[in-house]
């Protein structure tokens, strides 16, 4: 199994609550994708032309100031549970996580991280730098990645037209080739049933949302991931910050929300967040979706100073370690939907009792 | 409002947990109904006649050695939230609690009580005479409320038939007018899906079932109130026996599914209970019907040893003090139902950390 101390930080410095709003807003996420000139898209690559891909952007990357301590993983060499780890802490997509049991699903493919910021090769576009932060940081997220960018961009032919921009594999992508987004707790929009007008709201902005594990993924424990839905015809700068000024005005909403639940609604409320805080402290067996549900209801009851003796960092830690692959690779050894479901229950346990106590 | 410590033990001697098999059978009552000669059945009787009855009970009461120093408590002079009250601590009949807001509901009526050991007079009967123990002693309340029908039945004139034995307002009554009956918890036998079976068998051997309030009630928190059916056809002694024999019966059958349970459900059962500790715990607002079911997860789980750091006795203080009138009582005043809810959370959270604190 992978050792993830290779990996700086863990690769999970975004989930510290250090950032602005983080009590709100759980991460931000940039990415940018770029394509090498005269080398066939991914999807239409051949192995030979995929390891040139990976030998290119290593190269460059051991290069530039930025890069040159990441860590290098060969994503079609390690194990499937290995890449699912890496995926549960969002530091490579749901493609190359490949969730397929045979490593065969997995063409060459590989990730370079510092742990925030980092460059997965070969996913669907040749190159997909991304970087990480917490909180609501999207102007500090866009700087790392531009400086990358440019200092890769430097020593890599980047394919570039003057009409359409930055060329990518899917249409939707090109022009700046950047998807920027923030994953977000509204739970008092969906409980004032808000949350709706304010979705619909986005879309009529170019913003579009999803679940919290990217394209296609359900929403679970009140968690969207709101970005930008177009990548043409605005510079990268102006797709940023409109971003964020429509993220401040849904933070806006969401607490005007969480006001009037506390005014019409509080022994109601209250009585939600310690019935999901209890559930979490006592269960002996549990599911992801309903630990993502229930810590919903406890990062609410944080939100509103119902629940004082937990803190935001810890809510956020059991989001990501009680994922399968973090479970499994805690255990050394791949586990059971039965196994999960009691590990997962233990854990978040402990973690919450160690909470309690430290505080008390 | 009432002094509940006018009455010895405040008549709740039966819920410390101190009788045999405790933690499956909450407790015991046994009660003989008696009529006097000459007056007319209570339903048909006239206020003064129903004053008559009064005092000739309370006068061979206070002759008695028994009933010397009980109290007497007028049930058509206190408050209707004291008869709920006596109700609650099943020392009055659903009868002569008279649910409704006036007092005119409830006819010249009057409890004698030791605590353990009392009787109405003017329910439908002129005389119900009852004995509460902790856990599984229908033999002992028995004695004792044979003891006291014969003190008091040297002073009163019996309606007697040669044919029919003690007559009673209802003919279901007659003959011995006695009706013995134990609260069991059986969670064993309803989770296993056997308490139908055993149910049914019951009903074959003479016996009946009810709720956790007798006649018409609901069954909460998986505990049943198991009695004789007929009081006819033979002596005292055989019903009281023959109830006894199938109890003991009934609770080898529940421990034999609690075996079974924890053979092949472990997890689920320890999470069930666990979890409906985690409730208790922590709610900001629940209902009576609620707390007794999760009650019942916890009972169970300290039944199972899955608790250790649990009383029976807290447990059902916890029954018997979350009840609406009780929660009133400790408040001084009418609650309507979000006070109840919020106020009995409280309560049931402050017993449950005292204890765990206490036994830590």
């Amino acid at each position: 199994m992978m050792d993830l101390n290779l990996i700086p930080d863990g690769g999970i410095s975004w989930l510290d609550a250090s950032g602005p709003d983080s009590a709100v807003v759980m991460s931000t996420r940039v990415r940018l994708a770029r394509n090498l000139t005269g080398r066939r898209f991914t999807i239409r690559s051949d192995a030979a032309s995929r390891r040139a891909n990976i030998e290119d952007v290593v190269a460059a990357g051991r290069d530039s100031r930025k890069l040159a301590d990441a860590s290098i993983i060969r994503l079609d060499e390690i194990e499937p549970l290995d890449r699912q780890l890496l995926h549960e802490r969002h530091l490579v997509s749901k493609e190359l996580a490949g969730f397929s049991p045979e490593r065969a699903g997995i063409k060459e493919a590989a990730l370079i991280t510092t742990g925030k910021l980092g460059v997965m090769v070969n996913e669907e576009d040749h190159l997909r730098f991304q970087c990480l932060e917490s909180g609501l940081a999207l102007g500090e997220a866009h700087r790392q990645l531009e400086s990358i960018e440019k200092e890769l961009g430097n020593k890599l032919p980047f394919a570039f037209d003057p009409e359409f921009g930055y060329l990518t594999s899917c249409p939707t992508n090109a022009g700046t080739g950047l998807r920027a987004s923030v994953l977000i707790h509204l739970p008092g929009l969906v409980l004032t049933k808000e949350i709706n007008r304010v979705l619909q709201g986005l879309s009529q902005v170019g913003l579009t949302f999803r679940g919290l594990y990217g394209e296609g993924s359900e929403v679970v424990g009140n968690f969207f991931q709101i970005s930008n839905q177009t990548t043409l015809g605005k510079s990268e700068a102006e797709l940023v910050d409109h971003l964020s000024t429509t993220v401040r005005r849904v933070i806006e909403y969401e607490e005007e929300a969480r006001q009037i639940l506390m005014r019409d609604a509080r022994l109601v409320i209250a009585d939600k967040v310690w019935r999901a805080y209890g559930l979490l402290r006592y269960a002996r067996s549990i599911s992801f979706e309903e630990t993502m549900n229930l810590l919903s209801g406890v990062r609410l009851g944080v939100g509103l100073s119902l629940i004082t003796s937990l803190s935001i960092y810890t809510l956020n830690k059991l989001m990501v370690f009680t994922q399968p692959a973090h479970l499994s690779h805690a255990e050394g050894r791949e586990l059971n939907e039965t196994e999960l479901s009691s590990l997962r229950a233990a854990y978040v346990r402990r973690v919450l009792e160690e909470d309690s106590t430290r505080l008390a």
